[in-house]
């Protein structure tokens, strides 16, 4: 007979968090979250619902109907979330995205934990954000919470690179906010101006990938394999593949790399902590989920 | 670390079954289902919401929107719910009474396995109700799966004992059409004839208790010591206590009793049944979860 811990822990108190998003059934985070609740012996079930943008009202209702503790958010929900909110934290209200919600008694509060597991990523590795000088690739839904935290976390300042398009105004109003209500200072170029990419990247302590390029079966990279230095902590919001071209040529160089596995890790963990109020388990979720976090 | 057979199956693809209705955080159906579905190696979460009547179209909403495979209902549900499902099992239609819904694709039907819980009850204690005649007390959300499953299982002719109150010309009207519409002669009696009643439960070879007359505190009894005979069953839909009055008196008497918990067991595996397409595994059910009824 197959029996465990959940056979018994299991009862009308137990309370429900959700992934909202679409797509959502390759997700990890179900796997992650039980595991970590089961460990920990807290009585909560994870599941995945599949919710699109216009869903998302009624899903929002449905959260509060049974008084679930809480869920996160994926694609493309991110954003659109934000007027069904009660309330944001600091660093949901900067970066515009919310990838967690906490019901805290009917009262939905908006978080995002995507910018605070690429910071914990990059402290597993052991490297310190606070003071740093830092360049960022991209500022779409990925990279504004990466900012937004690294601002918050004490980065001295910020390089944004990002195409010249439609929206380049809209990003340059993103960093001079975040420029006027922290103590980091941010900018924004055109990630067309190789010198300018190559002098703030040669000033830079951390380098991110916060765009799509490099992903799935995309080899391309967008920094000059000639721009990185040995000192250089670089870090790719992808996992998939472990190791893109952007890694490939840093390790190369001499430089450290990181991929995206540690930020879904951590942004988790901090999700996890917000709705249970205790740490998660890392090294039962790296052995777990993320064999390859393992030291 | 406590790790268990969850910690690898949940994932993206788990499904949530849930309990509506009010009370629900002492019920044994999330602890049961979970075992069962666990043990299966199935993919499900059942978990119980607290849902009122006015919140029950909501929630029935939100079961449509998450893809739900399907719910228990509970008190005061089991009625209300009818209006706001796409069709009826026989023996839902015959009871107006749904203590399961099963999601077929965005097709929500309504079935009863309360009544399917007390056949089975009697069954899995040696007795046949095919061809029997049976005295019922009460015509309440109880009483009425009861009646519409043993008729709908060849019961021959049921005798329901009812106060003689506004609603008694109802109960013979739902009597009259089980009467119409299956091959089983329902006929409804005042509660207060004892002399009707002792015949009746003299012919009969099975008295089931469908009132919460005799439940916790309650010591009282409908049935008079002498009205028993040996050659009865006597089932009692009540579990707490293990053994009411009516209970005690019949088996001083030398009848079978037989009290609720088997119903409770029953019908959550005909729902488990309905949703997952598999048996439950009633053994280890009754081990973890009703130990009383181990042989």
């Amino acid at each position: 007979m197959k029996t465990n811990i959940l056979d018994t822990s299991i009862s009308g108190h137990t309370n429900l968090l959700c992934l909202l998003g679409h797509p959502v059934e390759h997700s990890i985070s179900p796997r992650m979250h039980t595991i970590a609740a089961n460990h920990l012996g807290l009585d909560y079930a994870y599941l995945a619902f599949d919710i699109t943008e216009e869903q998302l009202p009624a899903a929002i209702d449905a959260l509060r109907l049974f008084r679930c503790r809480g869920c996160n958010l994926t694609m493309p929900l991110k954003h659109t979330v934000i007027p069904l909110l009660d309330e944001l934290s600091e660093a949901s209200r900067l970066a515009g995205s919310v990838n967690t919600i906490v019901n805290e008694d009917g009262k939905l509060i908006g978080h995002t934990t995507d910018g605070i597991g690429f910071i914990r990523a990059l402290e597993d590795r052991g490297c310190t954000v606070a003071g740093t000088k830092m360049t960022i690739l991209g500022a779409g839904g990925v990279a504004t919470p990466m900012i937004a935290q690294a601002a918050i976390d004490g980065v001295r300042e910020i390089s944004v690179f990002k195409r010249k398009n439609a929206t380049f105004q809209e990003t340059v109003q993103f960093a001079d906010n975040i420029t006027k209500t922290t103590d980091c200072k941010v900018a924004v170029y055109d990630m067309a101006d190789a010198d300018t990419m190559r002098r703030e990247i040669g000033e830079s302590q951390i380098l991110a990938n916060a765009t799509n390029v490099g992903m799935g079966d995309d080899t391309a990279s967008l920094v000059d394999p000639s721009m990185f230095h040995k000192d250089l902590v670089v870090f790719d919001a992808i996992y998939h593949p472990a190791k893109t071209t952007l890694l490939q040529d840093a390790e190369a160089a001499g430089a450290t790399i990181i991929n995206g596995e540690g930020q879904l890790l951590f942004q988790g963990a901090a999700s996890f902590a917000l709705w249970t109020g205790k740490e998660m388990p890392i090294d039962v979720i790296k052995q777990t989920c993320f064999p390859n976090l393992l030291a």
